[in-house]
């Protein structure tokens, strides 16, 4: 079996897993068989740390669907972090000298002595050292306000969900009734940056701060994907947050009645969580018009790779920027800090978007199609058309964002939504590769002809 | 001046003329000044052969008007069509072997005693001869329903907006009351198709049938643009009819109320215009979410090179699909009929998808912003927001179907809309590089190192 199927059927596998438990009657609250469609949905939305539900978490299951459902979350996002950096090292090139450097001195050992096992522990101690501290931060929120075993059962629910951008919250209108509170604005944000960098880039700035305290003379040299990853990641965060002010300052609905203070962290959260994580402080579907098409924007480019989060990912973004600046300068080559682009990789960032968009304006037209079919007067007053395209989006971002129509669709439409979800998950090309089977080379060379393009 | 600076600034030209011709009182039929917003939206529409108005062309301008009108889309096509095979010829690339035989042939001379004056009136006569067809075959429908004098000009002003896809019409409901008619569908849409494929493309069409008819023994080989081009027009043609019929099949307010016949013109016509030309048959602001995502998709993709049309062109969405092609097929190069396709060709398709996606989502969002900003309620409540999308598309694919919203936008965002008219014409790329200038290219070589994408 290829790596590509392995991994796309050990995420069905988990997805089915979660779904028989979530049907069983101890799951809900109260006490029946689950409907099928909706186990399978919250299912697959925990174990691609989606975030779009069709219930609501906190009232609908019980505390131990509640926990399965964070163990679904946690399996997801963990999986998917170390199968991403197993894949790094499998593929051999992407780990270059510098990251294998990193890692030999993070586990004081040369590199080839460095097992799987210690990698998976390593990343799994990562994984509890960050959730462990949100959920204190969060604990020292939460204590005040609720009974002891639920205030510590919040803060741990909603750290695992934040570490691995997966956007469930158990709070009717997730965080929004939060929306003010420093400490959950800033513990949730931080999770969600960190979750969303991921083991790697991670494990780069903490050699750097070794070495800065340290105080060594020599310099340290990070890697590519480092240094793209933070500055598209910094870029795109402080661009959201102007943005998201700019545009949502005067709308009654989201942050004209707040404070200053309040407006500011409304923003910035809101710019933090439309990269994937899908928690909200503000409610989407009472955005203007700008702020959606913002949102839908930001959602398509989702998070880093080999973070926790999804999208067409940061670093494609990236390369088909720079490809763009090239053109214009009359290069032949794309320039990343120095470093030449290999034609492969730009052919690999052009199949991702291209596969991307397809998906999701296939989806979107397939929903719209059936939920006119089914019911046109209804759809047409009760639904925005953008409302589809934003749903889907943030489905196949894994971002979980919604604009309150998820719950409302037919199953059928639901259903498409699951396969959004699992398909931005595992990655177009990735499901592609696991679908087509073995690539087989071309051996056959043909000649170079030009086109007009654009 | 560069290439790029004097076509630029030669459309601009253009447009500024034709727009003091429109602000002369006898312009309109009041026999006023034009409001010069009015006049601006309309020449450049014209002559970017867009086809949005903010008025009702037939009862707001006068017969002179009228004619300046069809004088500027005359300019508009004839001059793109002239300029892009020119820049063929100047590339020198562009024009391969085959391409030079079939000129040659066609001029019956030797390829370099082929002058720039013998192209361009090669080029207007196969314009005139297609518009005085056009003409003949459109009067025969109008002579019987209209006066003389009035019949003659509706089958002319018809006929040169339809060969240079302009879109423009003179009824107040475009094409929709004559939709039932053959001779309309069948001559509009021919003039639409051939105008988009380009003077090249008609040109090997035209050598190809000619040896067919000598009966020569030697296979006519066409070139890569040809095949690129006319395969993927023909698929995109009739995968729209197809879906246009299945998704409005049962819209009381488009096709459901039409006999078989009708409905078949009706996806036909529907697909042909939106693909660049910008006639409706049917209300646009009537059709069904997914008829509306499926025109956006066809509008965006546009027409073919160097024909009459506009969007990011079929060549370039072939290109970035044989490339998501190769890399499930585990190649490094992108094949297209045997033909490999360059490095720096991929880059520039690239470019022009990522430059164009950025210019449509941040039109799209200042509209948005500006007019919500300018009347929140009024805003909400009349437009919805996919509309605000589907103009600026149109604008920038020079389609000119609209969903009825143009005439209302406030001043601030119709100019946005000239804008996008205009860049949407020369093309992203073309304007990013007058506007950079000279490229440099890069001399210093850099080492590789990859990246994970997607
Ligand atoms: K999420
Ligand atoms: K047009």
């Amino acid at each position: 079996m290829t790596i590509a199927r392995t991994i796309c059927l050990g995420f069905v596998a988990v997805i089915t897993v979660g779904t028989l438990l979530l049907i069983l009657p101890f799951s809900t609250v109260d006490g029946h068989w689950n409907n099928p469609i909706i186990a399978l949905f919250t299912s697959t939305s925990a174990v691609c740390v989606t975030g779009l539900t069709v219930v609501d978490t906190g009232t609908y299951f019980s505390f131990w669907g509640q926990l399965i459902i964070t163990l679904l979350i946690q399996v997801g996002g963990l999986g998917y972090m170390t199968t991403t950096t197993f894949l790094m090292l499998l593929i051999g090139r992407r780990f270059d000298l510098r990251q294998k450097l990193a890692i030999q001195d993070s586990f004081d050992r040369p590199f080839r002595q460095v097992s799987s096992r210690m990698m998976i522990s390593s990343i799994i101690s990562m994984t509890l050292l960050f959730e462990i501290t949100g959920v204190i931060f969060l604990f020292i929120f939460f204590k005040d306000r609720y009974e002891l075993p639920y205030s510590l059962w919040l803060s741990i629910f909603h750290s695992v969900s934040a570490w691995n951008n997966a956007g469930f919250g158990l709070f009717k209108d997730n965080l929004m009734s939060v929306q003010g509170s420093l400490i959950i604005n800033f513990t949730i944000t931080i999770l969600i940056i960190f979750g969303g960098l991921g083991y790697q880039a991670i494990l780069e700035i903490y050699m750097w701060i070794i070495h800065k305290i340290k105080n060594k003379q020599e310099r340290v040299v990070l890697s590519l994907n480092f240094k793209v990853v933070t500055s598209t990641t910094l870029f795109l965060l402080i661009f959201g947050t102007v943005i998201f002010l700019l545009v949502e300052y005067n709308n009654p609905e989201t942050l004209a009645s707040m404070s200053l203070k309040d407006k500011l962290l409304g923003a910035w959260f809101q710019s933090v969580t439309t990269r994937t994580a899908g928690f909200n402080t503000i409610d989407n579907g009472k955005m203007t018009i700008a702020g959606l098409l913002l949102t839908m924007g930001l959602m398509f480019i989702g998070a880093s790779p080999s973070g926790t989060g999804g999208g067409i990912k940061t670093t494609t973004v990236r390369i088909l920027s720079n490809c763009t600046r090239s053109v214009l300068r009359g290069n032949d080559q794309v320039i990343l800090y120095q470093r030449e682009v290999p034609v492969p990789l730009i052919l690999k960032a052009v199949s991702v978007v291209f596969g991307s968009t397809i998906l999701v304006i296939s989806i979107s037209f397939f929903i719209s199609f059936i939920e006119v079919s089914i019911n046109p007067d209804v759809f047409e007053v009760s639904f925005n058309s953008l409302q589809v395209l934003f749903e889907v989006i943030s489905a196949f971002g894994t971002v979980g964002l919604s604009t309150g129509i998820t719950a409302s669709l037919s199953p059928i439409s639901q259903i498409l939504l699951v396969l959004t979800m699992y398909t931005g998950r595992v990655g177009v090309l990735l499901l592609m590769a696991a679908i087509v089977g073995d690539a087989r080379p071309r051996v056959v060379q043909y000649p170079e002809e030009s086109l007009l393009v654009g």
